[in-house]
């Protein structure tokens, strides 16, 4: 299923007296709005391949329809949400999950529907069918040297797809560790993991990078071999200026303020790229900004505020990626609603008066540093990003759209009822 | 010091224009709003007597200036806020930092300022210069009868100084419990409460209510003896029908769910009062809202649907109430800073398109659910807020407007540089 | 395979004098070593037939061999632990994983191994292949009437298996709950459960007794709809006499009291049962006493001292039962690795000086009340494990037998290298 | 007050032929006890000077009696400690709580009780009287240089005091951090921190270490600049050989995995000491192994391994200190149960047959690498301290001889009923 531009113009036209009523109303109270605008029609964030179908817990998986049987079809997905509004123009790919078999086939296919191929991403959690070795006590950190020769070149494998491609990233995400106490020395395991990550690390293209990425706790795990922001950056530090951090807002222990270790991050030129979800708990991968809009608003502040000190890009320089799986929700209409609450965060933060933050910061006036975020948290920054979206040929009201034009109803007929995804 | 009337209105009609601009057009999308303004209005939130002053941690205590020496100017400052936002009518105070000398006068300042005494609130957690026993190993819990007798007697007369200033209930906070494992028996520890509650319960007036209040932790505790809402649950259930729960934001372990333990004891008839603050990790006591707003607006979205359900008023039927620690922010300004969010945490609490809500639930579409209370949300309802105050003459912003009329300056010429509010 | 008596014989004649030269010196230095032998002898734990195949996580699973095909050969593997430590002498069964085809058959089968049917848990946390109505969005609290119909009859069934096998409990978890924000009403949620649960109830035979399990959080989830023991007792309070709460041990919020919420379950008389497992960061479901000994010797204090107070026999009062995850280890080793660390924490709260610690309480001598607990836990008590199992015909080192004696390899003989227990 | 030798060796003499029986049987199955009881021998853990009061909390403070008054109190306080388990060889003092004012004559009374004066600390979290900055918005991170500027300058004369008395390290804890978003710049904190702190390193004689202690949280705490051992790492490297991590068990986030971050630390070359207490919730400064003892042990198995590693001598490369309050025991007898519970901890992780466990470590035999742990773990290893004491002239059970001679009641009737120590 395509959707047609003219379907989008026509929805646009029904809404657009409301909007421009909205959205001159609030233009009019707000300095620089079409810097903002700029910035919000540059920002695209990428949308993992396996976060297309529905995904389940350790208990149940309670399947969707109309899901993406093949890589093609896990394109169009994006495609289509990429229709609805120009702000997922990439995909990211997990290896073996979608491996390509004509690169050049897909990447016309990805062209057509103005996408790019973000971060590939391997996979050394789960053994395959055909695998010679098993990842049952782990990966790159394995106390047996064949098994991370394997996970090894298994990470070389996928960069060899993602070069085919045109991605430039790869992001390595381990869930070695362990379960029990004594089970691994924990400086071992570092040591193996740090060697196995060089041998990566040797055969990346000079214009990629990898994303070293960390993660607290796992359920059935007591000890994770990359498990904070600490020992990822110690590893991006060892491993060379290709190397960088990559931070999952689900990956943390309780409480941890990550706003603040992304702007130590930044400072210390390792920050790679981002993972957007939400918890209430753990890693519960739930829709962006369901559960703590305001934290996601905050990380933001410290994003914007990181990226200008250091005159990057904010569309470029780092890797946007939603990371989260969708049990209870339709997937697509769950991505819609992430990137939605994204673009409302990312505009808070470009609207925050940062040079009075520094003025009040500077007489410690800490009601008035509040008083200044939370003037940018509370506005209602909704028809900014609707009007962003409007002047790149999105629809104003992506999610409702979708459901206008029964999307999935569509994607169900073309595909059929019980379709499972492949990936989590 | 006292803010005229007059003040109030020239600051508005500066600000009238603009205010009226931003509200109609909010008002103009949105169903109902004057039904929203008079809840607003009738809304109050009590100022806690203690948080009045400067407050410290452990450490460090950083005194402020200007702050109260005496209880009436104490009222004064609460005046002072309810003056500005007319939405502070009430004052909770704590015996023995508050123990009026004089009934009638203390009666007639308060009338004075508009203000009534909601909830008076007992202290058993420290020791008092001239006090007998010592609560050194707790008070109502303790092994020892002398001891429990004493706080049981203070409780009773904290009781009848509420008696006189017309207060209708009392807060019941112990930090009971214990630092090591073996140092108490939990049974006993709960079955002496009880007892010692019972006692205090037996001298309750018909019409007053106890509040039970619970607190997951405390440093250098390794048991709460009221550790949960399921304990405190346990003691207003065995207490009988004047003994409610009490919440308080901040005294949780980590990620618990609070918006469904309010809704869990509205449903039970036992939810007694709140007091509000927020918290990055622990009892942190800070500006309502300043961490967690999305919370914050879903407990009031569980407080609007639960009282709904049972008829109850908003404005009467709880006790609502700051309970927070002013370190380094002016107590007034950060006050006026927190009542601002609860009116806006409820106002969107409000807005929420409960029809709506409830079919989206009976038809599992998550979707629709999260649009509609991200809808209400996200919307900017500070132009409500501020109508709401403008209807009974407060201020359009109070904070703008304390800081114009050198409030806290003008307090410090009154009482002086070195002055330190009685309290924590 | 079965274990031949002779061989725990040799085994023991090889070990005894070693063994009894540490016991003797150990129990020339206590009281009452006989009482506590006795109350070792008769402490059985009962095994979860999902627990003996290889489990997984959301991301992977590695699978073991020789895993049980079969309810029989569930039966067979408890039997053999059973055969080594004489404390494992009850299979909890979970239908549908175990629906028996011929009770008198299995029932004949568990006898021959000296086995008893332990609680019977029911599944609405699964879809499945045949069933009609999916448990997607919920089982017991589901907004539509039939989907919560066919958990009740589900519920009903397993009991009707329970009746057959001659159980006397049924054990009911609910991953029931919502993964956002408004997908539920809490009180709703909460109202449909527990017409639900009545509708269970009112099938229970009149010796039965129903557990009604809490856990704070699942990955994925938001809200749980029995989230912690003050949902649970409310659920057993409405519901009669013969409901009871359940605490398994990974089913709380970071830092929970544990041991304090058994002693007040306790104390109401409504604890019900246990599920032992240990935990680092979540619901690990780590083998028993890997992680955080000393807080089970604090729980078995808790439960010595609470079910003394009430006269409750400690062997019959409560199901106790291990409910764990065997990801890395072999399952069979890891359940005499649990069933150890239970008997060694049930030893050690049972050599606690209960008159010297009341004596210690009562005057407030906190250091002397952690070192009476300290004194207990710091006993070597192993001889004493030891001692009870060779009284009773099993092994002093079982774990050490199953080595020798190739357990595993045996079964991977018998039963094949690529097996799956059904299960988890 | 001082204990005479003859003292404890009567009462050694009362009890060495039980203490002869128990250490022969343990040391009979034990290979190289004399290896490690010379280790303990030489393992020697400071006392804080500001933990030989009784501390509180920020609600209240319940004092104790017979508390030093004076410095040279304290010195007396520690020796006595140290006569009675001659492992508390170290006293830590505290600026500007313990000003010497002649060292000659302090170093001569130390000398006097076998103590030698460890790392000093200084003390930037609250204001002294005559103080002319104030640290209520930071001290080493503040945006004004002036008050950085008398923070360094307060170390630098610490780090004087600590030359004349002996000391060779600095240990700089800040409670340096903000209380609300936005209040300050993590970046600008950050840099401020450490220039600052390369302005007291300057100042560090050749022979001198400093240590950056971190600190997950505080009450009324939304951000600390030195959060957890990641930045501390990172300003230990930017500073240069000389700087160091300090880890204190209560200052991480719920979960952390310490010996996690010990190991790598030890990995890194830049673990440099410990402050040794417990915790339930959060910064408790509970008696060392008083809640989780097996966690201690995991520490120390995590010391032994790494220190070996890179031939580290145990007794001196790292600074072994405890630091907690003292609020419901006598202070003394509180240090003594949490000396004993290092020493137990230590001597297990000491008995851990390290070349078994690195065998299955090889063979990913978890079940046995869990079985190694445990084995030392579940060791009363009591017996060897016990014997360690012996040999160096201590008693053979501190507590019950700290107890026996009435030292508390000595104390009082030399330094009165009401006298608080300074400090906490």
């Amino acid at each position: 299923m395509q959707i047609e531009k003219y379907k989008i113009d026509d929805f646009n036209q029904q809404q657009e007296q409301e909007h421009k009523r909205k959205f001159e109303v609030l233009a009019s109270s707000l300095n620089n709005v079409e810097g903002v605008l700029q910035k919000l029609v540059d920002f695209q964030i990428g949308i993992p391949s396996w976060a297309l179908g529905t995904g389940g817990t350790r208990f149940g998986r309670f399947s969707g329809s109309g899901e993406p049987r093949s890589l093609e079809e896990k394109i169009e997905d994006v495609g289509l949400l990429h229709a609805l509004n120009q702000s997922s123009g990439a995909i990211s790919l997990h290896i073996p999950w979608d491996i390509p078999q004509d690169y050049k086939a897909i990447k016309a296919l990805a062209a057509q529907h103005g996408l790019k191929f973000d971060a590939v991403n391997s996979n050394t959690f789960q053994d395959q069918p055909d695998q010679k070795q098993s990842y049952k006590f782990g990966s790159m950190q394995h106390v047996d040297k064949a098994i991370r020769r394997q996970a090894v070149e298994h990470n070389i494998e996928v960069i060899r797809h993602g070069i085919e491609l045109g991605s430039d990233a790869l992001t390595v995400w381990l869930s070695d560790g362990s379960s029990f106490p004594g089970q691994l020395n924990f400086r071992n395991a570092f040591e193996n993991t740090l060697e196995s990550l060089q041998e990566v690390y040797a055969a990346l293209p000079d214009d990629w990078k990898v994303f070293v990425e960390y993660k607290a706790f796992e359920p059935n795990f007591y000890s994770m071999t990359v498990g904070d922001w600490g020992q990822s950056l110690l590893f991006a530090n060892k491993l060379g200026p290709k190397a960088y951090t990559l931070v999952d807002l689900g990956h943390h222990l309780p409480n941890a303020n990550i706003e603040q270790i992304v702007s130590l991050l930044l400072m210390e030129g390792k920050l790679g790229g981002f993972h957007f979800n939400d918890s209430k708990y753990g890693d519960d991968d739930l829709t962006t900004g369901s559960i703590k809009p305001y934290q996601l608003f905050l990380i933001f502040n410290s994003l914007v505020d990181g990226m200008d000190a250091r005159g990057m890009d904010h569309a470029t320089s780092l890797a946007w990626m939603i990371d989260a799986s969708h049990n209870v929700k339709d997937p697509l209409e769950d991505l819609l609603q992430s990137v939605e609450a994204i673009m409302i965060a990312y505009a808070q933060a470009l609207l925050v008066d940062q040079q009075g933050l520094k003025g009040a910061q500077q007489e410690n006036d800490v009601v008035r540093c509040q008083e200044i975020l939370q003037e940018a948290f509370r506005t209602d920054v909704r028809p900014i990003v609707a009007e962003a979206r409007l002047r790149t040929g999105a629809a104003l009201r992506p999610l409702q759209l979708f459901r206008e034009l029964k999307v999935r109803e569509n994607l169900i007929n073309e595909r059929g009822l019980k379709t499972v995804a492949t990936g989590l």
